[in-house]
């Protein structure tokens, strides 16, 4: 199982640090890029013709005027999780609305600004549909997060003394 | 294959229209229900639990401050689709920012505001991984309304003399 | 006399603490609970429950999609109070947004973004209108504060020569 | 029991009317005013006076710059609800914004922006903390409007066939 | 001399009027097409290849997430003129940010929401600094405007009595 | 001739340096208070009829829920300047909205977000309707402050090498 | 005793009746034009030099991006009122932060959005600083204005029944 | 081949520098400028002139109530590019719109938040459709672009093992 991730600029990359370790810990294939819609177009095509087959979901981050997933999703006949990055004004709210506001009939799976640990989840809650082995890891890990909100709970009271 | 549509109150009904016909258009199989996250959580859970091993996608629409998609969200394993609904005030931005902004962990699949076919495009895509036969019809409505957008263009440039 | 504080996250601890040292001031007892209404759904009904009938009012503060106060008041007859809390981006409007515009029959009384002293305060009105000891305290503060507000003026003018 | 409402204009009558209904329902006696920060500050603040021993909670409504809940506020010890109206521009952000930033020290209670119905809502269930037979009527209110909903929804389903 | 205008949808026409009458006007030849950055990419990457040697200035009109004058400036070296498109909701403040929020390298040059007639003139100012004969009628259309102004105030103040 | 300046808070004080500054070099009297119109407003309204007849202009400075120069504004039939200040979510927004949407009847000379320079030319040109000393300085002033511009931009250049 | 009023477009009159009411019942004599600082700078130049020693106070109410009070007051000593003028899109936030975000040194004094009636107000207020009739005048308005409110109360109340 | 840059400030000019670089690199001619439209409207009016036939294209960078670019567009036919420059709060929003939502007939040519590299980038398209030394220029740039966005991709996915 495998999601191709596309971010627009390689200033990018920290922001999806978070959902690269996720994808590691599931054991779901990655094919990264850093392709922009507006300056490498032709480049980011091909790729994306050449992963058509051999993703399950592609996942895009962008900033400010983000075109980025809208491209993608103009290109493929599979979801899309777009990830809206926040830059240096307007705290993200343009990528968003970008990303977002798609029109009738090219739909972006939208999550929140600088929110890669859940398009990683989302992509892997797509793929456990048809992958036993995923679906069993995502279970445990959703159970792993659970467990660790109640053990940082039961830390912070009792250092505060509740 | 089925899909499991909530909706926050009777009257989001209307601007899901659109995609429930697409779902009938689809051959994609629709349980729907009107149940509020807050005036009747108990029956949201019970409904809930329900659907968990029935359906593949869940798809919930609220306005204002809208729990739903992310309620939903937080019992499921499966992908939940959100659409924010435009109310009185705010154009909709509450019910936007209500659904798209979830916390790690939990995502939700964020369409635009009142963006109920692109909820419903979005799920058949995410069924499309594991039905062929969703995937076949997926590519002929894809190719469909490009074919409708170039005989509209074809109308328009006519009638205006273009 | 006891009031209910949740926070949706450990990190929100710190933003609390204004909030925490006012009850201690009042003599006002805290149950503090660091639960998710996405991550620990489970947990959180179960403390609710368990709570209706020992408080008098619960508080919960939430940043993003800040849906917990939402969640307690659809599961309490007692008033909630919502804080919102800003995180990295949006400057908190996303928690605010979420958290006042709470759909017809279930409100959350919400206070400033980061405005857990108030919520405090709110809470301690609450409950002076049925215990006499707070509303007396709750006076002393008041009048207190007017004091504290006319000597860092005299403390201003004098240090800057007006 | 007794709550005191006050709108900064008479125009606000309308946008009150719902909760004014629910207080009658709620047999929870009203006193109401048009009374406005700043056009008639003198009779507010005799208003108010007056009325400091004799309710249990202050609602106050305004729209644009919308300082009249914090003016009550400002005036006396008990909980005070401030609903947001929308006026002709902005969408009620700019009252929205007014009453819930309340600077330290002294909060509002804030309700949706229009949201007069859950404004009463939550006052009813701050009295009820002190009053059993409000604490009664607000559970079979509550149970009402669930009901309310899951009829509506069966309406729904049955009349467009889901 | 002339422009190309695209505009994402037919829908978008009505806002363009006044702009394609300007034109008329300025005796600037119009190549006009309805194509649509994610529905129809294909036909609209062959248009702009065609009209690359044959046009001066580009015009993009497109609502929401607006995607088109990015798309056409990642395509061309000539000047991109972008027009925000006010939809259903946002006020057009979407389509603004899509538009104006172009990362670094590929500018569109962005007028005011609806603001066709200006994206007109723009147009008409970049041809006049290679055509004396669209100079010349640009500096008479400035003129004949400026004495509109001055006679629908002459008609106005003498209606009022001013 | 004087004026009377009022800040929500003794925090306030360093976003009206520059203001407090540029009274001295004009020879404006000024009468400076930190009074809040929520946790004072009994010592707000003894200090604003002590000043009625004494001061040519109010100016007030609040962050948040600016109420202060409305408050004033309501005691006052001389001119009322406000400052919105910017505090630690929301940008100043909120200030913004809450002084300058003002209702009908009771106007609030508005300046920008942390416009305290602004505020006191504003006053100055106020009094200087009425006092040829202050119009003769803020001649002065207004050249003054042309010719500074004019050579920082020379030492730009000249740095620069343009 | 005299102010100039210029407005941006012929179609702002509307939005300014209520203001040039005022002046007639205040016996503020008044100069008024629509003249562009875009369209028509020139003439709006001309007119501005013509008027300064004229007239105590300039008005300018404008639309979208509002420029002529910015640049009214770059013109004159005399204090300006800047009215920002709701207009098709954004709600009138473009006109109101393009007036009110004037940078140091040249202020508008802003009120709130198609707020013409309070301009006249402040106009009036700062007339009546040296004009003993106007001081007078303004004093029977703002006391008819307060008995109006009250009257209007009691209408209202009366026949809501309360 | 020469341009014209006008900054409101000296402050402006760091935000600049990515475009005067690209005009040295492109062998641009500038004439650089620091003039506010409000502090020194005489100078720069004087400036304008001067250049009107000097020039092929005015780019003018201003932040908060950014008037410069559309005082620049009111007196010249040629093609006017503003560039909002983000101030001390509200992100740059404000100089956006008071740049952007130019009124009907006077466009200015609008580019991102601090986008000054877009703004010189559009200067030299326009410039090119004339100038064939900065066609080919320009088409070098672009694809020099092009192969760092692949090169600054290859180092990056090296260097995470991807």
């Amino acid at each position: 199982m495998k999601v191709s991730v596309v971010m627009g600029s390689v200033s990018d990359f920290d922001s999806l640090k978070e959902m690269l370790d996720f994808f590691k810990e599931m054991d779901i294939e990655v094919s990264l890029r850093a392709l922009s819609a507006h300056r490498t177009p032709g480049e980011l095509i091909e790729y994306l013709t050449e992963m058509e087959n051999e993703v399950e979901v592609f996942i895009a981050a962008a900033g400010k005027a983000a075109h980025l997933p809208g491209v993608v999703a103009s290109k493929t006949l599979k979801p899309v999780i777009g990830i809206p990055v926040k830059a240096s004004t307007l705290d993200g709210l343009d990528a968003l609305l970008s990303i977002v506001q798609m029109p009738k009939g090219v739909p972006v799976a939208t999550v929140a600004i600088d929110g890669s640990l859940n398009a990683g989840i989302l992509a892997a809650q797509i793929i456990a549909l048809k992958d036993e082995k995923t679906a069993t890891k995502l279970k445990e890990y959703k159970n792993k997060m659970r467990l660790e909100v109640l053990s940082k709970e039961q830390d912070l009271l009792k250092s505060k003394g509740y």
